[in-house]
Order: C-alpha cells, then structure tokens, then sequence
C-alpha cells in the first residue's frame, strides 16, 4: 500500500465512524424513544470521540508531511495528479483544523455550549437578553481563541468564515453582500409599493398524511427516494448522510399551513441530491473528497430546487393538477395563478427560517454584520439588541417587538458558531450562478422545467456541481462552472424579473 | 478505581459499543433505504470486530486473574459479596468464550457461514437438501471444533448447550424433555379423538392500520412501549436492545390472518418487559450482570405471555370488546367462547414457527433428538431427511411433503447454530414454572388476569424473575423461584386443564 492509499484507507474509516454517529443522531431526531435519551448521548459521546481520534491519528499528519503537504503548500508534491493534490489539501485542511485546537479547550467549550444553550432557550422563553448575555460572552472568547488556533495572523472573524466556506473573508462577502442588500432593499421597497398578494389559500386545514403523500410525490419527481434515502418527520427538517448511498431527509407537518412541509421537502431533497451525486473517483469514494466543497455550495442545491425550480410558475403548472388531486379540500378550485402568487409572497416578518425568498438574505446580512462587529469589538455584546432592531429597521422596515423574535431568535451563536450563517444568503448567490451557467451552456432551466424535464437539470448539476465534491474550493467551484468569481448580480436579475410577474410592476 | 470498578468500566463500554451494533441492526431491518446495504455492513462490520476488541481486552482477563477467577474457580475470591461473586463468573464465561476460539477460526467459519446460508435459502427454494449436505456436514464439524475450543474435556453437545443454557447438558435436558414428549404425544391424541375447532373467524380480511392499532393497543396494556420502547413493522418479528431505556419490537401484519401480528407483539413484548426488568443494582447496570440468565429464560418471559396470558380466556374477556371495536368486520359478531377456541386450535402441522401451543414443543424436541445424535455420530447428515420425517410421523403424526417443509425449514443449522433449539421449548417449562410459583406465593395469576390485573404479574415476574439478571445460573434461578428444579409437570398440568376446556374432554 502506498502513502496515499495508507491516507485514504484512514481517512474512510474515519468517515465511516462519523457515518455511524450519524445513524445515532437520526434516530435520536426521528425514532428513539425518549427515555433513552441519557444512554443514546454516552453512544454519542463514544463515537464522536472515536471519530476525533481517528481524525487526528498522528499517522495522518506523517503521510501528509511525506507527501509534501504542509500548511504553507497544502497541495503537496507538485508531481503528483490534481486530484491527489486536492485531496492532500482537504486532508490537510481537516488534520489542521481537528490537531490545532486543544482537546483539553474543545472539553471546556463544550461544556460551556451546554450551559449556554440551556441559558438561551430559557432567556429566549423569558424574553430576557440579559440572562443569555454572558454567556454569549463567553462564546465569543471561545471562537477568538479558536480563531487564534487555527491562524493566530489572520483576522478572527476571516478565520471561522474559512471553517464553513474556504478561502472566504469578511471583505469578499462584504463585497459580495453589500450590493445584494442595496438591491434588496430597493426591490423590497418596489414590492411593498404593490397592492399584496392574498395567499389565504394556502392557509386552509390540509391533514398530516395527505401532506405527506404530497411530500413522498415531490421526492419522486425529483428523482430522490426510492432506494438511496427516505423521508422522515422531526421537529426541525434537516438531511444526513448515513453511509455511501443512504442520505435521508426529514420535514414537519403544520397542518394549517402544508407549504411549510412540501417547500422543506424541496429544500432538504436538494441538499439531499447533492450528497448522493458526489462522486470524485473511485478511489476516492468515501474518502474526504467525497464531501461538499462549502455549506454554501450545499445550500445552493436546497436552496435553487427549493424557490428556482419549487417555486416557478413551470414547475406548478406540471404539478398543481396532482397537488390538488392529493390534498383534495386544502387546494381545491385555486388556480395556477393564484397558487404561483401565494407561495411567493413577500412580507418582512421578524423570523429569519420563516422569510420568503426577498427578504431571506437580508436576515443574514444582518447576522454578518453583526458577527463581524462583535467579533472585531465594534459592537459590545450589551448593545446587541438595539444594534439588532437598528438593522432590522434599516434592513426591512420593522422592528421585532421582543428580543425573542429578535436577536433571541436563533440557535447558532447559542452553540458558539460563528462565521456560518452567511452561507444561507451565499448560497442564494450560488444557485442562481448556476442558473445562469445552465442557461449559457444552453440548457435552458426555465424551458426544462416547464417541459417537466428536471432530470436535465439534476444531471448538469450533477456533473458540474456535485461529482467533483471537495476537489475545488468554493471559489475556484464557480468560476470553473460560471467563468466568474461569486457575484450578486445574476441572483437579483432572476429576483427582479420573477417579482415583477408576481407583484406586476 | 479498584478492580471491580476497572472490570465495570470496561465491560460497560463493550456493553455501550454492542448496542451501538444493535442500533444499526435495528435500522438496517426496518427503514434503511435498499441500496445502503453493502456500506451497512461495512459498518457493523467495524462495530463488531470493535465489540470483539473490547470484550477479549487482555486487561480484563488480568483483572479476573487477579480477583481470583479462573475457569476452575470463575467465582473468584471467596471473601467478595455473592453478587461481586456472580459477577466474576459471568465475566469469566463470556471472556472465556470470546478468547478461547481463534480469531483466525471464527473468520473462516464466517466465511463458510455466509456459503451455507446462501446455498440452504437455494436449496429449501429448489427443495434439494444434497445442496445443502454438504454445508451442513461443515457446519457441524466448526461446532465441534468449537466445543473442542471452549471445553475438550466434555461431550461436544453438551459445551455448545451450555453456550445458550448455562449448565445445560445433553442429559439433563433429555430428562426434562423425555416425560414432556411422551404426555405431550398422549395429550395430542386425546385432542385428536375430539370435534377440531373451527378458526375462520380469525381469517377474514383485517388491514394493516386496524392491526397496527390493536398491537399499539395491546403493548400499553402490558405496560410496555410508552418512553423506553417502541414496534416497527419487519420481515421476521423481534426483539432488540439499543441501550438503557430502548428495547424495541418489531412484528409483520398478515391481512388474512390478523392473530400473527397480534400474538407476535405479545411474544416480542414478553422478552421486551424481560430486558426493561433487569436491574441488579446501581454498580452493575449496563454491565454483563444485567443480561439474561439464559436464552430459555428469555423464552419463558415471551412464551409465558403469549400463551399462558395472551390465549387465555380471562385476558379476552376483559379484551375482545376493545378488539371488536378496532378491527371492526373481521371480528364482528365473533363472541368470547368462539373466539378463545379459535385462537386455541391444535393442529399437527410441518412448520414450527407456525405451530400450536401443544404441538410447539414436540418440533423443538425433534430437532434437539436429531441435533444431538448429528453431533455424537449417531446420525449421518446424509441420512437427516429420513430420520426427520421418522421423528415427525412418531411425534406428530404427519409427514412433510418435502424436505423444503421438513429438515430444511429452520435457519440455525445453516448459520451454524448447534444447541439453540432446546431453549424454544425449556421457555415453555419455565413459563409455566413460574406460573406456579405465583400461584404458591398467593397471587393466583389466573385471577389477576381475569381481573385485568396484569401488573401484578409483570411486578411479580420483576422481582423474582427479570431484576436479578444474569446473577444466576438459570438452574439456580428456577430453584430459588420455585423452590425445585425444572420440570416438565407444571407445563403438562397447564396445558392438560386448559385443552380439556377447548376441545372438552
């Protein structure tokens, strides 16, 4: 066996004890019951655990410095294939990342997201700020000291975006962010100028099992489910991979609402299909080239089935007539057009996960520029709700009335991760990149869909987007794919012509 | 940390990474997408081989040295507490048995295994047993090599009994086996003189839904199901243990006879309430003490609840109404005496798993006869097909019409599997055992069930039967409970009363 077989033959059995934990967590989210909940965290611990050892296996470290790979030249040995060096570089970039932070901190952090999470679902039940605040203190600390780890000459917040998108920093998606949220606004400010759209008629009672069968139709027509994944319920709807073909997603029922479970049955099959479409090369299945190039990229597969294509007048008028047929009273005699208006309605609301497609990224441009100032210490943790209603004001023209419906809302800085949440609005940007890449290489998505040919659709992704998994970094990903660096621009065009049909101006 | 306590931590951790096992077991039977099966196995693949590392940890074969245990002596130190003591020993078998058979050999038996099971699924479809002689003849000589492992000093037989009985011999068990035979032939005769029963109000089209409710229906009133198990839907029902608090069952729904899957969630429930009962003490729960006695212990907790509560007329007194109401048309018009009866009809017939309550055992008896007499020599493989219809004309009377129906029905001997059998039926005479024991220590359990107290049995079981776990040996649990060894006259007494009802005579 040779240096790189050794390193993947390493680097797949710490996927697949990762795989593993994977299968605890799913069924703890879906089956367990709950009394096992204590005995199910102790599996947890001792996999995860198991998992860290094996990525952090020092034989990792040797045959990456054999092979040439350091932190200052992560490729490796020039002579060998761009795949090889690829994979160094992501085998680098996990070894660094699992091996720099001490175990003894990753304890006492964990410990401290234990009470800090506690401390915010209490705060934000209580509507209390205050209670929550010191701890999120202390979970900014934690991520300046993590950042000082991994790269203690970089700036702070530069560092944690490059844990979730590579090579990413605060001034390129601030560059990228601040025309998108001058454009945002303006488009917002078109559409509130509109006479509303009434979508009452997605508010009608519609039962949970009809809802589901709904959501079993979409994953079929979307070419996911029949053998390689399965559809679950849970509180929050997530996608997991469990192992080389078995990826599963789950949704929630509101029975007053069904949108809510068919558009995140869309959401999480994109993700979904991104998983299982990955696929490198043979020798570098189930290895760590096997994975997404950012969470980003993997938000702009849920994200472009979810709004380009789920919520396109095409994809409707194929499905509305078997949509109807299915959920019987919940949908009956409404109509394409007045269906297509509903489900993309635009309404600033206070609630980051429950934002239509217009103001979505405006809620995380907020939670950029907020990071940002937290982390370089322009904005103190104390002032964080009035500089939180001060955006959401400037952003979107209201102001949530508590701090629970405000900077309370999410779970994230709660668990200490910072640097991630502008991967939800970038990979808005990166759909529609795609979008247009499709179009250029005459594809014609818009066309596809109306004609009910999504698999053309799926298969370009698929060989532009997913097979290469990790081999190229976000960056290098889009201008291969679009012949261009990330760029707000093709994500507002598609904005403003589809909004202008919807609110007709 | 004093030796026990070191002994505990690691054996709780070979507990932890077992049910870790059990856990993608439990997946992989019933909603694992199809195609995930290959990487599946890779998976439990690892867990075990971990499972078998952990358990064969050569320190804890230097800690049962130092506290005295050895293979003469597995008690240990004779100063230690009687539940230390117990725990020493069983310890010590498990070790023992993990240790003393090559590594090398159980990967070849594996090997030969994955062979014979896949040639005898050929040969009972093509109903050609040559196909399958001469894996059985391997199978039989990796049993003996087996016993030479475990014990070269004892009848082969008799070492591969003790795996599933411990202390179980060829001898004792044929002592226990022989009356049972003969008055259950005498008892079947008399059945057979009498008007057959009529079951086909048990046959009318039930669906899946209706029967799901009513085996939902029928955990809670057996106290099982609520927080720390639950019933999924399989190809073969069974029992699981994914950690503490999280024993699940499963069963199948047959449309056109619903008492399959009720009767099976009764059964599975019975070994479900066993596992959920052990607790020998604060210091040994999720250890080696806190499992089983034995495998016909086990059988006794899922037997005795199936038959001697589920098919009595007592339970459906209190029952049927509710039944009538959930199944609707396939139980309409249907009364007590008819239904008690119906579920109760003696049929000598070729398939165990669907053989009646009298006739069960005498199946179990055959194979133990033929088991016994393949392994001294007695019996040639080529010759089994003959000796088993001999055995199944002098027990029950009929002749399978193909060695399909006949010696090739059962998977055990395929994979390799030599002295399970007994259990099946040694489950039934200590069922009824215990039975009695409730009967003498004044809780007149045909009472309680009459009256709908069954948590008075469950408590009773509890506290005699399932808290003390592996602690004793299953001789010296039938002793202690009953006061005398285990003997077939308390089932034959059973069965005599409760047929004489159903077929008056």
């Amino acid at each position: 066996m040779n240096k790189l077989q050794r390193l993947r033959a390493l680097d797949t059995e710490a996927q697949l004890v990762t795989n593993i934990g994977a299968v605890l967590g799913w069924d703890q989210e879906t089956y367990m019951p709950p009394a096992a909940i204590d005995g199910r965290a102790e599996q947890l611990a001792f996999i995860e655990s198991l998992a860290h050892d094996k990525q952090t296996n020092p034989e990792i470290g040797d045959l990456l410095l054999e092979l040439g790979s350091t932190a200052q030249n992560p490729l490796g040995d020039p002579s060998l294939p761009a795949l090889d060096r690829s994979y160094l570089r992501v085998m680098r970039r996990a070894f660094d990342q699992a091996t720099k932070i001490p175990s003894a901190f990753v304890a006492d952090m964990a410990k401290a997201i234990s009470l800090s999470q506690a401390a915010w679902v209490k705060a934000r039940s209580d509507n209390k700020f205050k209670d929550f605040q010191p701890h999120l203190e202390r979970m900014l600390e934690f991520n300046k000291r993590i950042a000082a780890f991994l790269d203690p000459a970089k700036r702070p917040y530069d560092v944690l975006l490059d844990r979730f998108e590579e090579g990413g920093t605060e001034a390129q998606v601030a560059s990228v962010f601040t025309p998108l949220r001058n454009n945002l606004v303006k488009l917002l400010d078109t559409i509130r100028a509109r006479p509303q759209v009434d979508d009452s008629c997605l508010r009608r009672f519609c039962p949970e099992a009809d809802q589901a069968d709904a959501s079993a139709y979409l994953m079929r027509i979307l070419s996911y489910g029949s053998d390689s994944g399965r559809l679950d319920k849970t509180a929050h709807p997530f996608t997991t991979s469990l192992g080389p073909n078995d990826v599963r997603i789950t949704t929630h029922y509101h029975e007053d609402f069904f949108p809510s479970a068919a558009f995140s049955t869309i959401h999480e099959t994109g993700h979904a299909l991104y998983e299982l479409g990955i696929d490198p090369s043979p020798e570098y299945k189930r290895t760590s080239l096997a994975q997404a190039s950012s969470m980003a990229v993997h938000e702009s597969q849920s994200r472009l089935w979810e709004n380009m294509v789920g919520r396109s007048e095409g994809f409707w008028s194929n499905h509305l007539p078997e949509f109807r047929r299915m959920l019987g009273t919940a949908l009956e005699g409404v109509n394409l057009d007045t269906y297509y208006r509903a489900i993309n309605k635009v309404e600033p609301s206070f609630i980051r996960t429950e934002a239509d497609e217009v103001t979505y990224s405006l809620h995380v441009i907020l939670r950029f520029e907020l990071e940002g100032s937290l982390m370089s210490g322009d904005l103190a943790v104390a002032d964080l709700p009035g500089a939180w209603n001060d955006g959401m004001k400037r952003l979107l023209g209201v102001v949530p009335p508590s701090d629970a419906q405000g900077c309370l809302q999410d779970i994230h800085w709660s668990m200490g991760s910072f640097g991630y949440f502008p991967s939800y609005a970038l990979g808005n940007l990166y759909g529609a990149q795609w979008w247009d890449a499709m179009k250029r290489a005459g594809l014609e998505p818009e066309q596809a869909v109306r004609e009910d040919r999504l698999s053309d659709i799926l298969a370009w992704l698929r060989s532009n987007v997913h097979k290469p998994g990790s081999m190229y970094k976000p960056d290098e990903l889009v201008r291969m794919v679009s012949g261009k660096a990330l760029d707000a621009s093709y994500f507002m065009a598609y904005l403003n012509a589809k909004y202008a049909r919807v609110y007709g101006f």
